[in-house]
């Protein structure tokens, strides 16, 4: 049916040739994206909104009512009614999204709905600093079947639920384009295929995998998913690596061939220890989760168990006074402004998340932290941003997995096939 | 559609209802970039290509021609045709921008028309680093008269040029919607309302005046004046300060409150030299000019010379193979690539301009920091990227201040004023 709205977004659309698909897509788009904001809205509302003349948006929302987006309001999902309710409201609860996270020391699964309803959610010790790829993958592969079993499960009874997309997290340089993990200090993984060595595994599925760094993923997850997040922020993940993901302006910022946020690799004591890339001094040596235990809390480091375990022992012999504990943490807030104060100056953010174990302790870090980066900043406490810790823990990761396979729904609703015949514009 | 919006009531409109002057802005600035972008095109041909009709294609040509955006090409400006042009160009000779720099040791200023041509250059050694911000902007304001009576002068005869703005690059923290210097380190200036002070000063012109950092001035010279420029690119001037200004996806990436690229204060050697910041050990203790001259060429750093001039001598004794410059410059190539690295780290540019002094003497440097790049890029050599020299000198930031006039004229035609009536619409 792309011959119904010719141009009404003419006045934005591409300059060159006339793309009805993409015209249909952006006002499908948009519709959509007036419903979300709206919570619930009336066709004639969603037209005086978007511009769009009514039969235009009615003949927008039979479709996206086809595609299981958008319901409309009052009407019970089994088909009877109290009164016929005619506003409309987003639904997309039989389209899920799978987040899937590789960590140095665990493995990740989150499945939401398109409204980011969590249907199932995992987390596994993994220890991938000393697994190959192969079987770190396919043991992701075996969590990742376990999960969209589970997400099929939750439809049950129904037609089935429609996984929209996969996103991967890791902790590394990643090919975006490519879904490979070009470099992955930690793990020590070279131009490792992660999307088709995942896609062998899950042949049940035809959804698309995207591979994608865990900080940018997680600075997403900040941006997506917090109420009134900040356009201009960086998440430091803290867990064995440290890792930045840069939001500015609201968009993620991710260079030209998608490696920024490297900080964990900024020099900041040419006579420190050597670091996993083959260097030294650099911050991931200071304020690393290994760094840290080793300083702060050494018997546990020698433990392998989990990075959220691990945080969760520190914080609490911190909150007992134990002085070994204090005065790692008191080191680790210094290093912590230190390389703040690099961000700060160059990129000015408006807050700096804190995410991983550094968002565990952050109320020994905090303090500590912003009085050296206001001691550095250049542009003195204007500059010197908010230092908070995500609420996220450690699932910020996949939780930013999952938002991009649905703002990707979201932007271009024509992803999801129909399930029936469109029914005739309504007038 | 309203056909005489000499009132610019609302230019920044709100975001609800229909605002008819918003939609006529955006029709006017996209056949002018049409035009722009084609060089010449007819009536017909910019219909095609911006998807509006040649109904309103005509008319929106007749309020450019009306303002002197455009012309109509093969016709003279005294009235003369030849055949009489159907094909429109881009005009605004009549069109005109100011482009102002303070320095630490010169003030400059460029004028050129709405195309681009040049006017006026000039730049005049001065030494704001010991004179008062009030006798610096009492000297700036003598050179912008002067430039203004040349930029008049060039339409002798005529009816006389509209001067659409004035752009003022300043070497330190700027607060942009304030027009104010916030903190100038090596000016030692704080809280300065530039653009206040040089409107005292500039009573016989009503243009508006907006102020900017130097370094994102120049950066953004290097993405608006350059064939083929890159979308992710940082410029780092080269002078008493080393800034940044970082371009990334094509937007010049301000921060949240102005102040980014701030990367001359980034921490390098805690055991280094103090600051202009009060710091020690700072980036520009290590390659900012007046540190280079004193390693490189002591008897240089003396003299009280213009910069430019600096360079070039330094660059000379270079070339002569003189022992202590030479040693001097590798110096400066190891810390310039320890810099660098740490935005290739942070931000994965494409390319890195090297401007002021750091261009000049470009070849002396840039194998030194490249090597350093490569041995502390995370990704190696894909991100490696490339260091080139700005070809713009020491004009890059007035270049740079005039491109933002221009820009703001094309992007808003509305701001320049109708010189008659506009002809009914075409059909």
């Amino acid at each position: 049916m792309p011959e119904r709205e010719t141009g009404e977004v003419g006045w934005r659309g591409a300059s060159s040739g006339v793309d009805q698909t993409a015209v249909r897509r952006a006002n499908l788009a948009r519709v959509l994206d007036e419903i979300r904001r709206a919570g619930v809205a009336s066709r004639a509302e969603i037209a005086a909104r978007s511009r769009l003349t009514k039969a235009t948006v009615s003949n927008l929302a039979a479709d996206l009512l086809d595609r299981g987006l958008i319901r409309e309001s009052g009407l019970r999902r089994d088909g009877a009614v109290g009164r016929p309710g005619r506003s409309l409201e987003l639904d997309g609860s039989e389209i899920t999204a799978l987040g899937l996270e590789i960590n140095s020391k665990y493995l990740a699964a989150r499945g939401t709905d398109l409204a980011g309803r969590v249907v199932v959610q995992q987390r596994l010790g993994f220890d991938a600093m000393h697994a190959s790829p192969e079987s770190t993958i396919d043991r992701l592969a075996k969590l990742a079947l376990d999960a969209i079993a589970e997400l099929e499960r939750a439809e049950s009874g129904r037609a089935g639920s429609y996984l929209a997309g996969i996103a991967v997290a890791v902790p590394g340089l990643v090919d975006v384009p490519a879904g490979k993990v070009r470099y992955a200090p930690n793990l020590e993984w070279r131009s490792i295929p992660i999307a088709e060595a995942l896609r062998d595994r899950l042949e049940r599925t035809s959804a698309p995998i995207v591979v994608d760094n865990e900080a940018n993923l997680s600075a997403l997850a900040e941006w997506h998913c917090t109420p009134d997040p900040t356009a201009d922020l960086v998440y430091l993940t803290g867990e064995v690596g440290i890792g930045a993901g840069l939001i500015t302006d609201g968009r993620l910022l991710r260079g030209s061939s998608g490696f920024s946020g490297e900080i964990g690799h900024i020099p900041v004591d040419p006579e420190g220890q050597p670091c996993g890339c083959g260097r030294h001094g650099c911050l991931e040596t200071k304020i690393g989760l290994r760094a840290v235990l080793q300083a702060a809390a050494p018997d546990l480091a020698a433990d392998e168990c989990d990075p959220q375990e691990q945080a969760h022992a520190l914080l609490q012999r911190a909150e007992n006074g134990g002085p070994q504990a204090l005065a790692g943490l008191e080191e680790v807030g210094r290093w912590l402004g230190i390389g703040i104060s690099v961000l700060v100056n160059l990129l000015n953010p408006d807050a700096v998340v804190l995410g991983g174990y550094l968002g565990t302790v952050a109320p020994y870090l905090v303090p500590t932290a912003m009085r050296e980066l206001r001691a550095r900043a250049v542009a003195g406490d204007a500059a010197a941003c908010r230092i908070t810790a995500s609420t996220f823990g450690f699932t910020a990761a996949v939780r930013g997995a999952t938002s991009i396979v649905i703002e990707e729904v979201l932007q271009n609703p024509l992803r999801i096939p129909a399930r029936g015949a469109v029914p005739a514009a309504a007038d």
